[in-house]
């Protein structure tokens, strides 16, 4: 059921993006667009659908929403992987942006990337109120830029040159901003598309959230790289700390189950309807990629 | 009366952005964008703030849509001066933003200006209805991303590894989304502030978006790279089409000054009002930075 539902989640937004990006003019930067937008679990996505469907909200006016956030998600991969960042030539299995075309297309891909997700919110699809659209696009504006995932991304790059390793609270603090901002995001834009407290959803994606990075940790150190469709032990061979190196496999892997019982627990006043995301806090700490 | 204008135009802007940039997390990104953000002659932010006027909305208005347009012309510079893409180390006379962090925070801080953009259309201050946010971040996602400005970026960066050079109609093109767009965009915002039909001033700002490219490529053969704060002469020595390399020098100026006076032409059912516009399309023409 919860498959079900993330592959539902996954064709209707890879529709939805499609089909915006067809009104755009042909060229390179359009192409990379799609290419950088295609694949991935599209987990983001289904937070948004998912956590709207909560409030009655249906897929057909959520999918713009959650094809937003894929569209941030997928700008920040590409930047990330650029070689003054991350450097790396592998994505979902595929050459990275800046191997299949060059870095100047990347840097601008990216960046067109990111207008395309305020594009999307901005639509009368995305919400019937403008009111509604304009508090989508405030809320990503924080989630993404200098107070969201930049300054993650910030904060990891002075990490690589730090004298001394980051403690727990840092990398506590760093990751938050760098994926839980816009995890948080998705689960939360179906409340402010139904007019609702964000409450109840922001704790369950804030635990969901460090869950999900935990996991990544881990399948850094144990994790099939053919699966994960990217390189892995980066962060081992760099001598980065995580949430591994930090409380140990076992250690991490406890923190990471006592998460997913948060989130599963912050979903309560929901009951049964929330039982896709029950299950996507569950496959958030057993996925392979 | 102009000159008066456009110091105070500019300096309104920057108290806006800096009050903005106030509540930022404290960091090389939101000192970097401090940096990027400061200087400059503000042009985009007196065309929108002397475009509102037309119409009645005041500068304590409009000057947050003029601050956006700065922040998103601001990225895009940052973004064009990296290695990968113009390669410059010099803007305004300053060390340019990967030369004086290094190029992971350019291209963050570029990211995170682009965000900020939106983040300032989205606010309350901007307008009070929020249609008309909407309208003003719909319209700048389009002048901004793969159909405006990054479009320009894209063909430019083409346009150097071409076989042949560009002709006048490419290269007219190509401004257009390059330069034009963002400045278009400025000169409409007071009537979108206003709800008012935008054709007058789209008449006026593509004239001027023009006029304004044909005057950078002139200062780009003739100019006083002390004056100008960057580096000249780079495009004949790539060996790039202009607009001096197609019409001459002195067809260039011609063609300038044809555009200053449709311009003007475009302004006349404003009256006496446009007299700052007006001048504003002089300056841009005779500036020597």
């Amino acid at each position: 059921m919860f498959k079900n539902a993330l592959a539902q989640a996954a064709e209707e937004v890879s529709t939805c993006l499609t089909n915006a990006l067809s009104t755009y003019p042909d060229g390179p930067i359009t192409d990379a667009m799609r290419y950088s937008v295609s694949g991935g679990k599209r987990l983001r996505a289904f937070l948004v659908i998912e956590g709207a469907r909560l409030y009655g909200v249906y897929p057909r006016q959520s999918v713009w929403a959650a094809a937003a956030v894929e569209a941030m998600h997928a700008y920040s991969l590409v930047h990330d992987d650029l070689p003054c960042m991350d450097d790396d030539d592998l994505r979902r299995g595929l050459p990275t942006v800046h191997i299949k075309w060059d870095e100047a297309t990347a840097v601008l891909t990216g960046d067109a990337l990111q207008a395309l997700a305020f594009d999307l919110l901005a639509r009368p699809e995305a919400a019937p109120k403008a009111e509604t659209r304009v508090e989508l696009i405030q809320t990503m504006t924080k989630a993404a830029g200098a107070r969201g995932m930049v300054r993650g991304q910030a904060l990891d790059i002075a990490a690589e040159s730090a004298l001394t390793p980051l403690n727990l609270e840092e990398i506590t603090e760093l990751q938050a901003a760098k994926t839980g901002a816009l995890i948080e995001w998705s689960a939360m834009a179906g409340a402010i598309l139904a007019g609702q407290d964000v409450g109840p959803l922001r704790h369950y994606a804030d635990a969901l959230g460090l869950a999900f990075q935990i996991a990544d940790d881990i399948m850094d150190v144990e994790g099939d790289a053919a699966k994960a469709g990217k390189r892995l032990g980066k962060d081992e061979d760099a001598g980065k700390a995580t949430f591994v190196s930090l409380l140990g496999l076992d250690g991490a892997k406890a923190r990471a189950r006592e998460l997913v019982a948060e989130a599963e627990a912050a979903l309560a006043p929901f009951g049964d309807k929330a039982q896709n995301l029950r299950q996507a806090a569950q496959f958030v700490i057993s996925r392979d990629s």
